[in-house]
């Protein structure tokens, strides 16, 4: 942090444009996770709520498999992705090497779409959500520990 | 961003004030779920963990319907109010239009609070919360939208 | 906000030093959840995805005690942790009495590592989780009164 939290938090800063587009990426990824769900929800009319039923003969329905695949991956969305966008922001301040930061964004936020397409819309055999889960979490846990590490 | 990021994350600006008062005040909603959910399973006795219970006589319960209706009411808030916080934060630092982004974070504040009404407290026919649940969605896209487009 | 936000975001303000830490501490704390979670399922071999199963004769198997039990600490860890992140971050720079930040951020960390232990790893009887769960509510209530009345 030898440079001002300003000309960190500008367009100017590489490190900082590649927060701003990875994080706006991820939130509308996240944000199409409820469309997904949604399209789930009516393909096999599984409706949770009495006042979401379309017609009278039908019944609320709970754990379709469609749908619930879609949620658990929505809510692995919430885990991981959250905690990323509060994280990466405060090691951009930390005005880290440009090059590493860029691509520990990139590799969150191609990781996280991977991991979105193998447990919600194409299931694939193992370890590819694993492995789209597991890039995330290093890159997040490393700059966990930059944020640690600058404090002392 | 012709702005500094100090100028902008400051009470002299209005649309951070907005953003700081919204997303307080969602930040209060948000916990008060917890005592809705926490009021439900007084009512209907609907204790998930074994050291929960506080007669001897009870047993755990899954699934009241009224426990679990909250419980959705509040993780669709993490699934829309949280990403909020980190989309609407970034968009005050591009130096919106203020009367459009205060309106656009009223917006959001005030569908989310219809939201928890409808869903969580005083269930109403659709599409009330389906509404309520769109205005910030559409703000939110909007607003990450904004994001990505500045980086370019 | 008598000093500028530049002077608030920087290793200089200890207020934000322990915000750094707790913070990523807690990033930390939520991603071992995950970790717990993956413990459990593969202790009780519950695995809730067709291409997860380790063994063709496994079926995909629900509703695990010790499985749900970690899942539910880690939606609490969602719904209390995140909204906390963006709070103490936007209280942070209302540069608030030091003394008194410091101290609000220690009890929500320290206070979220109990509620782990006590509801994930090792349960024991109320009201220890209870406690566990309000003293970083009252802290983060706090902090949000105090951006609200910032406001005004």
């Amino acid at each position: 942090m030898t440079k001002l939290a300003f000309e960190l938090l500008s367009l100017e800063n590489n490190v900082f444009k590649a927060y701003l587009f990875w994080t706006a990426f991820l939130v509308l990824k996240m944000l199409f996770m409820s469309l997904i769900t949604g399209f789930m929800r009516f393909r096999t009319m599984t409706f949770i709520n009495e006042e979401d039923l379309l017609d009278k003969r039908l019944k609320v329905k709970y754990n379709d498999p469609h749908v619930e695949r879609a949620r658990r991956a929505h809510r692995n969305d919430l885990e991981n992705i959250l905690p990323f966008f509060t994280i990466g922001f405060l090691y951009v301040l930390l005005d880290p090497n440009a090059t590493l930061a860029i691509n520990l964004f990139r590799a969150v936020g191609i990781s996280r779409i991977i991991h979105t397409i193998v447990y919600a819309i194409a299931p694939v055999p193992q370890p590819s959500r694993l492995l789209a889960f597991l890039v995330p979490v290093c890159a997040t846990t490393y700059m966990a520990y930059e944020v640690v590490r600058a404090v002392y």
